[in-house]
Formats: structure tokens, sequence, C-alpha cells
């Protein structure tokens, strides 16, 4: 086989190459974007086959390491000529592309394995996705991948570029993109082809790009450091369907963050829908999304749609964070003008207020009927020098964080002049400035002109203005981020969980086990006793001062107040024994079939505000907490708040705040005040709590009562994983 | 002045326009798009001013009636010979378009009205949006057009076109959009000039477009009917910025859905938003927008952005409506696929479930790894005969009643083969079909080919869906809009008319006054009766008969639990006396100032549901109706839905079934059903009685107790306009 170029020529660029490296990760996926040497098994010199498409596309893409093609029938693809078998190939080697029918997959495996290659791309389709003799074809060759520590990419999936390195390994219609700065990870092959060809007109572009396929080996968590450390790649956008691993995803997109955003538009049915439902937390639980609080708590932003989640990768790519949420609209009509500020209000963005200074600056060039205040109208007769001298009297007042500017096609000059005008001036600035290009034909150039100076454009104020949302909201998001939970006293976790271990796995816990829980973790409860019968139910009031309360206690009986298996203000040793025998009847006759422990003892609580706190394990994500309104209508009311545990007291905070129940914590009308920040500590400990012990599958207090100036957990469940 | 055509050839031709111009409604703005003879005052024939613009567009629109072009200085344009002043326009002249200085506006008037033209389109800016001055301006040439009854839109507007007429007054650049099936009617032009430059590139054209301005005379309410009649429209889009008279608008716009739909963008803030709030109806309807309901109840599609807009237009103007909302998804690859099934769900439509019959075809020819079951996955090797098969199977399904058809650019073949197929196969159908065509370059042709036969398609199955679920949602509007408002006893009008009269203005109606109301209109109440001193308090209750609930009656106070001026379970005339004395003591030890009438007898009612049922009257739509949790935490918990009054039945149980205080109506736990049917009653009676009676500005029934087989309306207030 010959090279075009020999490969001794290439020694200074290969040094360099693992120089770097050397300097990254130690990753054992770097091959898969920094190959020495790559082979494409079944490569072919049919132009109607992938085979052909892959060679040529690698041939073509500038990739400047050895190339190797392989097929049994030997032959040509350009000046490459072909080998015949996988062991005639030639170091170096890191990269193997197999294209070949799915049967044949096994054993081409096994012999990529023996050849010492240690990187592979199954792009052929024919395993899982077809039923169950694809998925054992599969299982195979991931068993022989694994037998020689082969790393697999697929099988069902188009492959990747890089379009900086370069490299293309895919079978797509050439050419390659244009090199860009947005990384895409994609669980959809036909998703990457779609978005290539539409990239083209929205005028961004990609740095790299991968189609994941079956992820029989390689998953999108797998490979999110190493599209991470890619200097060229400014954000990370990914296509998911599932996540293989919840809690790793977050943990890595969590190292990520701070360096670079990443946007993530999730489909399909979740999981966590199917949980099933023992507690309150666990049925709003299941219908609310896990995702959203799991990336909430990334810092990753969920976009609802594929344009959506392109619109905020290109601001996020190309633009400076905003140091607030204060924007300066400029305009040279009115009606794109209150479009943009009512947009600005829905994405919780502020229309800035103007400092004298700026309204004389804009006053001394603007004519008399233009609007100087936000947002400014300087009328149709705008010139291009007056767009580019507003946005600077803009940018530079220290009441605005960032500007958008709209520009219908102006009627007496072309769009590119006003945006020739105004790019020395947005790139100037440490603000940032999003453009708002309405029309089409008429602006096309002015688009172009701007998405070259990588300043992001938008066709409509709504998505320029949904996009600077997130420019906003990732600078609060790094400057919240590295508060860590709230620290707790050191929890005696060996103790507990030698009791834990006796608990029956599905089972709820007992009141003394759930008692003595609550005190480690320091979250206040009312004493609780069991009374076995009347007697003791007399004297157990006694000893804890009347009024009482009374409660049926039975593990079968989740709901007690359904079953009239509660009296409250029980005043009296008499009384006490009466209510003791009342409750035995009442339940017995329902015929429930339900065990019957006694009857639970516990002092009436003063009148507080009631709220609910829970944690529910999300099978992807962990421990999910609860915050919200009590009682019976809690699963009606759907007035709650979820967030990923363990919680900062910010995050906890953040949950009252989503509610009517945490909003009320303050007083409302005739309602007193109560301690908020009791119920911020109470959400930590108990998300500490179910982080520290995943022996636990549920845990719910219903109602943690709120007083003036403390909590009391009045009846915490607990549920064993 | 010379015209290139004859008048006297043009005879059979404006014969044809009276005969359909009779045909119409007498409507006086008909001239404005079918006048016979235009003429452009300000004409010019330098090209860089307005007034050459204008005299073009209308020369090369292909507008056949006489043009006449005016200015004082003479001149040309193309070979348009200039006439000097408005007296020499000859005949035929019906309409107006004033290129001027504003400050010749009001002599230009004055002088269209002496030659008899009865419409102006008034182009030019300067009036009221400059400022006093401008204003002032604007008010003197309304005055003297309507003195010579001339009817006039602008200023401060880019007029009107008409792509079929054809008819182009306006100064944008040429050539006027392609004839299409939207029009669009709009308070800003600048978003005119920048859609019809969008439009080109999305693939959809324009009737009749028409920018109103200041809107000094015709307002978009004015324009609405005409636009409607227009034969080439399809679809009616509106930008507004506000509303002139809500009501009528809303009358205008449901008088014509029947027969064509309207979309709206509404911007800006809404003037309900400060109206003033004295009971917790008005506070939150303050909130809420009056414009949402408002267009819900004339079935007003009210779109959140532009594109969404001509997205939903676009099928509208299109596409049959279907029976039903279970929709067949059709793709050759499972990522596209996964993002559709979702945004279905996203808009409440249904994935359909097939038939036998149709999986048996599919299966004949597609592979077997193919996925037959909803949605269809043909995987990549799908044929273009493949793609129009399969849809056809799909359309033919008695259980599908739309189809959703997802092309990412097939890797083998042009995106138009597959399109080309299956053109036919949808125009064939009784049923909707929306084309998902995804990519850029790949699919352009598809697209154009697909707009060519007026098929819809859209990038992205995100905005395909929402578009398709505006189709599902008129056709249940269409289905249910014949539906009157619940049909009510004659109410006695005149008599408590006659009482409301003497109520002063602002104030709160007074006890009597209330039960009065309420017993005309049938709303059950619990006879409330007046104490002003202890011993009728006690006289009282032993009539009522005990336990009875004892109120403050100040009209001063609305919120009497606040002050502690509520008295539950009385239960002797002692107690009453007892009562009396101490709710005084209560409020007098407040120094509230307010007047104090005594105390309000009421007989306790049993424990049932406690639910608010409201009216306030919006400025620009008249009476809204509020329904929802009643208790001192409505303004907090915000459980509650809006409408329009009247409402019929199937209104009011929507409202029930957007709140959890409705759908607790039927039971939830161990709160037992109420009676359902009669809070829809006294929904639609308190409708029915606010839309009658003008004279009330609010109302609130809170709590309506809603009991097992009846309501009691337990504390009413109404306040005066």
């Amino acid at each position: 086989m010959v090279l075009r170029w020999g490969e001794y020529n290439l020694v200074q660029y290969f040094v360099l190459l693992n120089l770097l490296k050397l300097q990254m990760t130690q990753n054992s996926l770097i091959s898969f974007f920094q190959p020495n040497g790559i082979a494409v098994i079944g490569a072919s010199s049919h132009p109607e086959k992938l085979g052909y498409g892959v060679a040529c596309n690698l041939i073509q893409s500038g990739y400047v390491g050895a190339i190797h093609l392989v097929n049994p029938k030997g032959g040509k693809v350009f000046e490459h000529e072909m080998l015949t078998s996988i062991v005639e190939i030639p170091d170096p080697v890191d990269l193997a592309i197999l294209v070949i029918p799915a049967t044949y997959a096994p054993e081409t495996m096994r012999a990529c394995g023996e050849r010492g290659i240690k990187a592979t791309i199954l792009v052929s389709g024919g395993f899982r996705e077809t039923g169950e003799e694809g998925a054992a074809l599969e299982e195979e060759t991931l068993k022989i991948a694994q037998e020689y520590k082969i790393r697999m990419i697929g099988p069902n999936c188009i492959g990747l570029l890089d379009t900086h390195f370069p490299l293309d390994t895919t079978f797509l219609q050439p050419p390659m993109p244009r090199p860009g700065e947005i990384a895409f990870i994609s669980h959809s092959g036909a998703i990457c082809a779609a978005l290539i060809d539409w990239s083209k007109k929205e005028g961004f572009s990609f740095s790299r790009l991968i189609s994941l396929g079956n992820q029989a080996d390689v998953s999108e968590t797998d490979i999110l450091p190493l599209i991470a450390e890619d200097l060229h790649t400014k954000v990370i956008t990914l296509y998911l369907e599932n996540i293989s691993d919840g809690r790793r995803f977050i943990e890595e997109a969590r190292k990520i963050i701070p360096k670079k955003p990443i946007v993530a538009l999730k489909v399909g049915r979740s999981e966590s829908g199917q949980r099933a439902a023992a507690s309150h937390t666990g049925a709003l639980a299941g219908a609310e999304s896990a995702f959203d609080v799991a990336f909430e708590k990334a810092g990753v932003f969920r976009a609802d749609s594929t344009e959506e989640m392109f619109d905020w990768a290109r601001a996020l790519a190309w633009s400076p964070l905003p140091q607030g949420k204060r924007v300066a609209i400029l305009t040279n009509a009115g009606g794109p003008g209150v479009i943009a500020a009512d947009a600005l209000e829905h994405n919780t963005l502020e229309l800035a207020n103007f400092g004298p200074q700026t309204l004389n600056v804009l006053n001394e060039f603007l004519p008399s009927a233009a609007s100087v205040n936000n947002p400014v109208d300087m009328l149709a007769s705008a010139t291009a020098a007056h767009y580019a001298e507003s946005l600077r009297a803009l940018l530079a007042d220290p009441n605005t964080d960032a500007a958008l500017v709209l520009i219908p096609a102006p009627p007496m000059y072309p769009a590119e002049n006003a945006v020739d005008a105004m790019i020395p001036v947005i790139q100037a600035s440490r603000k940032p400035t999003l453009v708002v290009l309405m029309g089409s034909e008429q602006i096309a150039e002015a688009s172009a002109r701007l998405q070259a100076a990588k300043i992001p454009d938008y066709r409509f104020p709504e998505r320029a203005a949904s996009a600077l949302a997130r420019l906003v909201q990732r600078a609060e998001f790094l400057r919240e981020m590295n508060e860590s939970p709230a620290p707790l006293a050191d929890a005696d976790l060996i103790d507990i969980r030698v009791a834990l271990a006796s608990a029956k796995s599905g089972s709820w816990l007992d009141v003394e086990l759930v008692e003595r829980l609550m005190n480690i973790y320091g979250i206040p409860t009312s004493p609780i006793k069991l009374a076995p019968d009347a007697e003791s139910a007399a004297k157990l009031g006694e000893e804890l001062g009347f009024p009482i309360v009374m409660k049926i206690a039975s593990p079968d009986i989740p709901h007690k107040s359904d079953v009239g298996g509660i009296l409250l203000n029980v005043v009296s040793a008499e009384e006490a024994a009466q209510g003791f025998e009342m409750l035995m009847a009442r339940v017995q006759a329902k015929n429930l079939r339900a065990k019957l422990d006694g009857v639970l003892i516990q002092k009436m609580i003063p009148e507080g505000q009631e709220v609910i706190v829970g944690a529910v394990r999300d099978p992807q994500f962990g421990a999910l907490m609860m915050f919200g309104s009590g009682g019976i209508e809690v699963e009606g009311l759907k007035d709650v708040a979820f967030a990923l545990a363990p919680l900062s007291s910010r995050e906890a905070e953040k949950m009252l705040s989503k509610t009517w129940a945490g909003k009320k914590l303050d007083g409302y009308r005739n309602i007193p005040a109560v301690d908020r920040a009791a119920v911020v500590d109470t959400l930590c400990r108990l998300s500490q709590l179910v982080y520290d012990l995943p022996e636990i599958a549920e845990i719910e207090i219903n109602p943690l009562t709120v007083l003036k100036n403390d909590v009391v957990a009045v009846d915490v469940r607990v549920k064993m994983s």
C-alpha cells in the first residue's frame, strides 16, 4: 500500500501529537478523535456503498495520518490501494472503522484485537435495533472487544468528525462542515445528518460531532469529557434519548460546566415515570421530570427544541457573559421594539434604565421625535452611524448589562451597512450584544458578516431574547455553583446502618428507628410512642402530657386519615383508653386485613403552618427532594417543587420560592410568619440523610409543622429500598 | 393625463367589479381594496422619495384602474404625467394615497373632500407618534375627514396591498409578494416589510396585507370583516399592539371564525393589568391576561411568536381539518420519530393505534427490521415508493385522523423523489398530512415542490406538531361553538335596575339588594340579616335557628376575617348578644375609621367544599368570570380559571376542569363528591347577571359552599361600576 506522503515525513507531526496526548487527561478514548493511523475495514470502490463513502470522506477530510483501506477483494479508492486482510495493516493504526455486514462483526472485531487495534467504530446496522438475533450478535461482538480491551463506538451509528484536526469517519454527503465551535453528541444518526445540512444556512458550524448508535460500549457520558477537552469546542450540545447512568452524567457535567456550557435536548419518555409510588413524594415525582431537576443541579441547559438548542449554543459560543440582566433594546421601528420588550419580560430579563449621560448623548444626534428611553427607537430614518453610535452609548452605560439590536431591513440603505458600523463597537465591549435581522433576502449579507465576526444573529426578537436569557442564567449559575451543601454535624452512620440492615427490603421502618434516624440528622420530631393496649395508651398520655394525638399503628395503612385512624386533642387518661378501643374498632370494622400493632401516642403540636418535605430515589439520578403544600390534598394541589440531593441552602431556598407553601412561610394576610430558616435547614438535613443512606427508598415528613421559632416533623414515614 | 389603456376599454371590468361589490356586505371601506381609480397625492419623480416608491409600486403592481399622480411641481413617473392639483383629478377616483409633509395634511384632506374622494391612506409620519404637536395635527386632519365623510387609514403607515386584485399602495421594495392565501393586518409597518421579505424563503405568501399606523380612523376591527370577505384569503393573521374596542373585536371575530381561522400575535402590556383590584377576582384577573380568555371565547388562536403565527397559518390555509387527534408518524429514522412523538404529546395530540389491516399492509413491503407500530420507522433504506405506500396505508386507517411525515434527507436519493411520490397520496386524502423536511440545502427542492402543491412543510417536528394541534383545535372549536349560553328564567331586569340606580357609583351594594339580585338570578343564598344592636342579634338568631354565624357589617371592611370580624357556631340567644358586643369592641379597638352598621346574622351552613366564583369587568372585553379555590389563600394559591361572560355550560365545565377546586368536586380520597352540576349552573347564572347588568363592576361569591345536592352562596359582595 502506498500513501501519498511517506510516513517518515510525518515524524514531527506525531511527536507533537503525542505531546498533546500526554497533556490531556489519560483518557482511553483519545484515539477516537486523535488517532495515529486509521483503517477502514470494509472500504469499497463502489460509489453506492457506505464503505466507499467512509473511505472517501476520510481521504477528503484532510486527515494527515496513515489511512489503510481493507477489502478482501482488493481494489482502489482514489490512489489508495486496498489491503485484502486486517493482518496486513502496517503501523501506525490506532483506530478502525468497521463497515461490514453484522454477521461478520464478531470475527472482524477479533481480527482487530489480534492486530492490536484499540479503538473501533462499528458503523454497520443489524444489531440490537433489529431484534433478539441482532442483540445477541451485538453482545458477542462487545464481549470480544472487551476481551481485547478494545473500545467500541456503535454499532448502528454514523461515526464522528472533527473539523479542526481534521477527521471525518462518516459516510455523510461531503464536504465536511467548515470548522466551528459547537460540539454535538447524538443518540441519533439521522439528526446528525439533518443538522449538518441545516447548520450551513443557520450560520454556525461544528467542532466535533459524534453519533453514538446503540452505545454497546461507549456512552454519551464516556465521551463527554473528551469533547470538553477539545480546545476548539466552546459549547457542547447533546441530543439524548436516555442516559445510561444519570448520576455519573451529572457528575461529569458539573466538572465541565465551569469551563464550557452544555445544552441538551432530551426526548423520549423518562423511565422515572414508571416508578411505583408509595408516598405523595413518589406519586408526584413520577409525573415530574427527574431530568429537569438533574440538569438544573448540573447547570445543563435543557432546550425544548432543536432550534432552541442551537439558538442558545451560538450565543454561548460567541458572546461574553453579562454581569446582570438589564438589557438595552435598540431599534429603528416601534413594533419590533414592543415584541422585543415582551420577549425580554417573558424570559425574566429586565429593560435597562439609562443614566442621564446616555440620554444626553442619544439626544445629541438622534432626531427629536426619536425615543431615547428603552427601547431606543431611532425611527426609520436611522443611519448606519446612528446604529453604531447609539449602541456605543448604550453599552457604555453602567446600567446596561447587555444589548439587543433590532434591524428590520432599513428602507434607504442595505442592512449590512448598519452591521459593518456596529461590528467594531460590539467587539470592543465586554458586554454581549445580540442582533435581530428581520427578513430574509434583504438581510442575508448582513447576517453573513455578523456570523463571520462571531456575533450571534437571529431572525426574530423572541429567539434572541431566549438566547440572551441563557447567557444571564449561565453567569448566575457560575456565581452560585461553588456553594456546597450546608455543613451538618457528623452523623453516626455506622450505628444507624447496622440498625437499618435488619429492616426488610421494601418495608416501612418502625417508629423507634425513624425517631433515631431523625435524631441523628438533627430533625426535630415530636416523641412518638407505641401503645399496645388501652392501659398503656392512658399511661403514655400521662408521660407525654395532655393533650395528645392518637393514631392507628399499622405497616399496612399508609394513609391513616382515610380510614378514620386518627384522634386529635385527647385530653385525659380516661379519654386515651377509650380512644384506643375506638380506633381498633374502626379499623377492624373496615376489614382491611391490616396488621394492627396498636396505637401511636404523640403530644399535640401547637397550630402552625403545615408543609410536606420528602425524598424519593430516582433510578437514574438518585435522591430527588420534594417540598410543598402538605395535607391530604398535596397530590391534587401540586404546589410542590423538586431538586436533586444533596441540597445547598440556596437550592433549598429556591425550592421554597417556587411554591405557595414556601412563600406563605413569610406570612400572608392574617396568617402569621413562621420559621422559614428552620424549613431550609430541615430540607438540607433530610437531603444529606438520603444522600448518605441509599438503603432508604422513600422518606416523607407530612406534615412538617412550622412554628414561630421551630419546626416539628409530626409524621415521618421511611420506606426501605 | 394619459393612461396606457383608455378607460372605456375597462367598462366590462368595472361592471363586474360593481356586481361583486353589491354581493359583498355594504362596507364603507370597500374602496380601500377595490378602488375604481386611485390618486397618489405627493407622487414624486425622485427615486429617493417615498412618493416615488408609492407611485412606482402602484403602477407596477398591475392595478388595472385609473392611476392619477399629483404633484404641484408636475413631472412624470414612467409614462404617467403628473397633475399639479387635486381639483384636476378626473373621474373615476375612489381612493387617494397621501404622501405629504404632516403640516399639509389638513388642507390636503379638505381638498380630497372637496374633490369627492371618500377613502384615503395617509402614509406620512409626523403625527401622534411624535408628540403633542403631531397629535393636534392628527386630530385636525381626522376632523376634516369626518366632516367630508372620508374614511382614513393611517397616518404613519405603509398602506396596503392585494396580491390578487392586484393593488400595491406601499413604498416597500418591489416586487410585490406573489399571490397567496394569508391576509395580514398589522399595527406595525416595519413588521410588514420584514415579513414580506421573510415569507419568500418560508414558502408562503399573502393575499392582502395592511398596515394601520396610528389608527386615527380605521382600526383593526373595522378592517377585519373586509379582509374576511376576500375570496382569496384562507386565513387571517394579526399583529396587535392593542385593541380599540375589545368586545366589538371579539364579536366580529366570532362571526368570521366559522368561515376563516384567525391567528393573532398580541404584544405589549395589557391595560387590564392596571385595573384597580377591590376583590380577589379583580386582583387575580389583573395579573391574568384578559386577551387570553377573550381570544379563547372567539376562537382566535393566540401565537407566542411571529414564526408560530405563520407556522399555524400555513397549515390552516392549506390543510383539511382532522376528525380527531390521533396522529400517525411516518419516518425513516428513529431519532426524529422520538422527537415527533414527544412533540405530539406536548401539544396534547395522540399517537394513533393502527388496525390489523394497516399493520398487514405495512409488513408486506417494509423490511422485517422496520417498526410498523406508531411511529412507523421504515429505516434508512426506505424508498420513495415506501414513503408513498406507507402513507397511503396510514391515511386509509380509520384509527388515524392525521399524519406527520418525517424526511431527514434520505442518504441514497434526493428528498424530492419521496415528496413527488407522496403529493398525490396527500392530495387524495381528506385527512391532513404535514411534512417535516429536516435539513436545508438537501431538502430545498423537496420543500419547494410541497409548497407548490400547497402542502405545509416544516424543518423540525416540534413546529409541525404545534401547527397540527391548531387544526385539531379548530375542528373542536367549530363543533362546539354553536352551543349557546345556558337558558335562564327571564330575570325581572327593570325592577332590579331601578333598585340599582339608587346605589352609589363605586360603592358596595347593601345586603338586602344583594339578596334580591341573587334571588332574581336563581342563585341560592343563606338568608342574611342585619342586627343593629345586641338585642336584635339575639332575636334574629332565634328566627333563623341556631347555630348561626355573625359577621361585622361595614362597607369599609372588605376582608372581615382579617380584623377578627367573624364569629362561627354561635349556639344561643345569649351567646348572640355577647357576640355582638365582642365584634363591635374588636373592630373599634383597631381604630379602622370604618363605618359600622351592626352585625350580619346568618344560619351556619353544613360543611361542604368551598369555592370562589366571581366576575370583574375588563375595560376592553367586558365581564371576565373567575372560578377556583376560595378561602383566604385564594390569591396566593392561584388555583383559579377565567373565561369571558356569558358562559355556556360547556365553557363553565372547562373552567372547572382547569382547576384543582373544580376537579375535587367529584371527590378525592376521603373528601366526598359534591354537586358539580350546581356549580356549573351558578357560574352560568352569575355570568348572565354581569352580562345583563353593566352597572355592576365586580361581584364575588366567596365562599360558594358546595353541598351534596346543592350550593349556597354564603358571602356575596357586589361592587357598583
